[in-house]
């Protein structure tokens, strides 16, 4: 948490962002110029604009040169940094958001969640990610200095930058198209559990591995693949969908329009379903965990035998991908070794003999803030692990480049997700 | 088939691999110094490096420098061609040896097959490959110019140029030691199958795919991925081990360790067991073909139901990794439609609806020749599908590199594999 702020300090901020949209809207601007257009005082103005250029934010932008001037040099004008940005990355869940921003350092400043339902129109969706973001980073993020937004949204996303939403799923168009009304910049689009992937690649459970498998156990059951140092996406931006391979062809009818799909038996409410149907109460993953952590034997019984459907698909899917390391987040992680253990088990029984000790099954680190922090790798788009990832049309055509080398976290970012 | 070559023609071809041997040994050497080693006449000599400087295969290499010489120019000295090689194809199967070769152009000059059975020692399915390359090309073959061989063997391969075999399976470094006695140059070693995928995705069914599974219905049953535009190994060299996937928890006994794995219904030897028990009457693939071919309904059905079985693993597999293309090779692909079909339906039914127009099922084209070809493509190492593939340490140090594009197939060749 940020210590409160003043009303003189968020003043001060308020200035700022007049200047640095100024100059977004203006191009490099001297400073008696920016002083008529903003009717600031000259004190305020210059006190302002050296904190701009301290930070970075703004920079010297050589002397005007536009018609016939009077004696003395021409003016120095400033522009916003090229060679500097923020970044900001959302994520969509199906019943949460979560953000993440990034200072013009590239530093974490901060991440955020808020539960809402999964019917929340997409207007207040992306209030609620306004309000979420203007929390973060005591006073680090300034939005005038903000060059892109990744965002991550629920279900396949076919191109990073679509134009047209896909038939009956437009609503991942229409949060890019309401993000950038709102916030004046590009927005990347992804799938959010793909983002999440490699949020834990770079500075999560796989740091450093080459092929990694995530796989994310949350309201939907998805993932994502790291293959061979790149972020895959697939032929056509569906790939990760391991919740939709089947483990029951007799079984329930998915949301996919499938039928008996692993996030039929291992989402958050298929799971907690099964278990009051059970005899168990638990009213959230928090509930089944501390049944669990009892050794409660529904509990017990239950989540092995999910864990026993997850660690057949994982088995499988090792078999053809051959992953170094296999990562499990979302809210049904947090059951702990009562789900892991038994997606070990099944897993060293599925898997090739020869390939048994060459896997890594580890628990997600970077809890819920992982596919926003995904979202700002997509904008920064500087991770070796997507080299050969698409930038979005919008990215490559309007943002300048970001030249510092990959976000560092901060250590109460560490230590809030750690 | 090549036309039969007299004893002249034998002979000057002995004296040109004499002629490359020797350019090979010492490096760059004047017409004079390879007389003298050659022991040739004037005539025959010159008469062969006029030929080998005509095809490329010898260049002029600078004049002669070291030390004192008589009046008149340095001597001229003639190299190896560093920017040309023949490169040969080798797939060790399990029950039958494969093998292409291309000229010094690039060019496929050839391919043949062997059958043998699964016992063949090393040695002499290493006298077989040498044999089947002795008959390739008419002519057009050098082996002195042979830049290297890309071989493909069945199993888990770590390393392209492991010097210590596996532990339990130091086949297929037996076979590199072997082949680089035999034939004097680097061996590049990799999974035979994965190899095949990327002869397909180079040359056959899937050409201009980015995305593509490859499954191989033969004695074993495996595949290879082409991920994002690149031949995918996996963390450890292990990958693509779609028979090895579990489709019956409480099935039989697999080769793997294992139990239930697909390999288990779905190999050439498991399928024509199965139709055996059913009362039917096939020696081969090819007596189950007809079978099917009369709609004869025993093998029907149990084409039937291995298709369902293959096509439940696709679905899987497509949903987790998306290909745009999924090309079907092997023996037990004869079968055509009676096996396609199936495979089709369950695909359909169990893959995500919303990719199902999104992949493409295809029989394999290049035929039995598919994983020498991927040998070929291994040495040549031009394919864009192998700009991120690690080069073999001994293709790095001791092979010139290959300038001309990728190989162009005779016409008779694409006629023997459509």
């Amino acid at each position: 948490m940020s210590p409160p702020r003043g009303p003189l300090s968020q003043l001060r901020r308020g200035h700022e962002e007049l200047v640095l949209g100024l100059l977004r809207k203006h191009g490099p601007l001297s400073r008696g110029e920016l002083g008529k257009l903003c009717r600031l005082s000259r004190t305020t103005l210059y006190d302002i604009l050296a904190e701009l250029v301290a930070t970075g934010a703004v920079v010297p932008a050589g002397q005007q040169d536009d018609g016939p001037r009077g004696r003395g040099r021409p003016a120095e004008t400033l522009a916003l940094n090229p060679g500097a940005g923020q970044a900001i990355g959302i994520d969509f869940a199906r019943r949460a958001l979560h953000v993440a921003a990034v200072n013009l350092a590239h530093e974490i400043v901060g991440a955020a969640s808020e539960p809402h339902d999964a019917d929340l129109p997409w207007e207040r969706r992306v209030d609620l990610a306004e309000r979420l973001v203007g929390r973060l980073g005591g006073g680090d993020l300034r939005l005038g200095a903000l060059s892109a937004i990744g965002a991550g949204v629920v279900g396949p996303v076919s191109d990073l930058d679509s134009s047209t939403g896909e038939a009956g799923d437009p609503l991942p168009h229409r949060a890019q198209v309401l993000l950038r009304e709102r916030f004046g910049v590009p927005v990347l689009l992804d799938n959010n559990t793909r983002l999440a992937a490699l949020g834990e690649a770079i500075w999560g459970a796989a740091t450093g591995a080459r092929d990694v498998l995530y796989l994310r156990l949350s309201h939907s059951v998805n993932g994502g693949l790291v293959i061979d140092g790149s972020l895959h996406r697939g032929a056509y931006g569906l790939s990760g969908e391991f919740g939709h391979i089947v483990v029951d062809p007799g079984g329930r009818p998915c949301s996919c329009g499938g039928a008996g799909c692993l996030e039929t038996v291992a989402s958050v409410r298929a799971v907690l379903d099964a278990y009051r149907e059970r005899g168990g109460h638990a009213d959230d993953v928090r509930g089944l965990a501390e049944a669990a952590g009892k050794s409660e034997p529904a509990a017990l019984a239950l989540l092995a035998e999910v864990g026993a459907d997850i660690g057949a698909v994982l088995a499988a899917l090792c078999n053809a991908v051959g992953p170094g390391v296999i990562v499990i987040g979302g809210e049904l992680a947090e059951t702990g070794a009562a789900l892991l253990e038994p997606i070990r088990r099944t897993l060293d029984a599925r898997i090739m003999p020869i390939s048994r000790r060459r896997v890594s099954l580890r628990a997600a680190t970077l809890g819920e803030a992982a596919g926003a922090l995904g979202g700002i790798a997509l904008v920064l788009h500087e991770s070796p692990l997507l080299s050969r990832y698409p930038a979005g049309p919008d990215l490559a055509a309007g943002v300048p480049p970001l030249v510092a080398g990959p976000p560092r976290r901060h250590d109460d970012f560490v230590k809030e997700n750690s």
